[in-house]
């Protein structure tokens, strides 16, 4: 499980508050999970997060005491851009990332719990359906959703991405999926205590692209 | 035609070298074509050509005597990749950057002779997918084909695309297309040399992504 035990994410404190530079550090090992996904039509996906992360990293960068909680860059950059906000600075690189990382977490965690199509054992279009209906569709126009469609064709069957996720190691499917349970842990606490922040501090938009 | 009038490419010299500086900066001014066709849908293909040009931009600065002709560009890294070479370096995006460029170039054709589907004047799919079919298609493999087929819904009316190419001025359609023709005349050459030159230095690919 190289790709994803690894480099879990780090246990939230009480506050529930997300340190900025644990945070970039664990979430860059994830763009790679595109990668498993075997296409490369899969790549523009991998380079929306990769701007995502980009631009977190240069507003920490700018400034890593003043930035150094989740938490403080919603905050500060509330008033740095006024109207503007939240459609702007790392507020809106992070509000699409969480939907990304929400993504993941909904595809692992489905594949997890044995979610399967009974028919088709051996692929994982509905899980990756699932994750996409729950973490992004609604934010998707109805020809970003066809594309969608079109690309789910090129998802990996069951076993292949399962081996692509465990690169490196040999590993049993169910130590694979004991290994994906256990780097959810920390996972949706982080990605759900982001959200909670979002709907705290009124951040979260809903438009669609 | 402020986008592409302005910004015209050179007229070719009868060796029909291409003169790399000449090139890209003219190629440059391409990418916010894909603006032009109004939706993010979109992005994906304007960074692909993007990453393609800063490619042999970077090549080209790191000695720009030896690379002065896209020519010499082949002939050099010829010589440093072996065997790994056309698949390789600012050789492999100059031959993907020649196909969107074709695609471009096909594209502009089709409008400046006024083909249209007769039932649906005020479409540019009939276009597009001219273009599409001659320049992209074998290079694609179903599903990305089928991606196409989803984003080609998000093409623009040919009034707004049109008016989008005149970016700035107040022109008349027959204006606009006038200044199309102008514009095909350099880029036109300008593409038939890049690929009769990959033809003649057998550098030319024919897998599909
Ligand atoms: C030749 C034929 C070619 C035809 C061309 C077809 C092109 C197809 C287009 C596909 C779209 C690629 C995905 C990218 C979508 C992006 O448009 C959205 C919004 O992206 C955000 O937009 C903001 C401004 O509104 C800022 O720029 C954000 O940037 S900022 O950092 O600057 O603030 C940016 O992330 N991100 C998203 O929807 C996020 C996507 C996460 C995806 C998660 C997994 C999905 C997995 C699916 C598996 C089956
Ligand atoms: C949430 C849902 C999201 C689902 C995700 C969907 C994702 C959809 C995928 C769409 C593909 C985007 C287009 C990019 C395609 C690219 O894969 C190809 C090959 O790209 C080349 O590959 C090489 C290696 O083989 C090198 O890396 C080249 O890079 S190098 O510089 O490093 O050498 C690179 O350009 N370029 C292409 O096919 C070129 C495309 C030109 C397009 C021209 C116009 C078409 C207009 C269409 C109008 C309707």
């Amino acid at each position: 499980m190289a790709l994803l035990l690894d480099n879990q994410f780090a246990q939230l404190p009480n506050t529930n508050e997300v340190t900025t530079k644990e945070f970039l550090d664990s979430v860059s090992y994830l763009p790679p999970f595109f990668d498993c996904l075997g296409s490369k039509v899969f790549a523009p996906i991998k380079a929306d997060i990769n701007g995502n992360i980009t631009k977190i990293r240069a507003v920490y960068d700018s400034d890593p005491a003043k930035y150094e909680t989740l938490q403080k860059i919603l905050e500060v950059e509330k008033g740095i851009y006024g109207s503007e906000w939240p459609k702007a600075g790392a507020t809106l690189a992070l509000m699409w990332l969480k939907r990304g990382l929400r993504f993941i977490q909904i595809l692992l965690q489905s594949l997890a719990d044995g979610e399967r199509d009974e028919n088709n054992p051996n692929l994982i279009r509905v899980n990756i359906t699932k994750a996409y209906d729950q973490a992004l569709k609604r934010y998707h126009g109805w020809i970003v959703q066809k594309v969608f469609k079109a690309a789910l064709l090129a998802a990996p069957y069951r076993s292949d991405f399962l081996k692509a996720l465990s690169k490196g190691q040999e590993v049993t499917e169910e130590d694979c999926l004991a290994n994906i349970r256990q780097f959810l842990v920390n996972f949706t606490a982080t990605v759900d205590a982001i959200y909670a922040m979002y709907t705290v501090m009124n951040a979260e938009l809903d438009y669609s692209v």
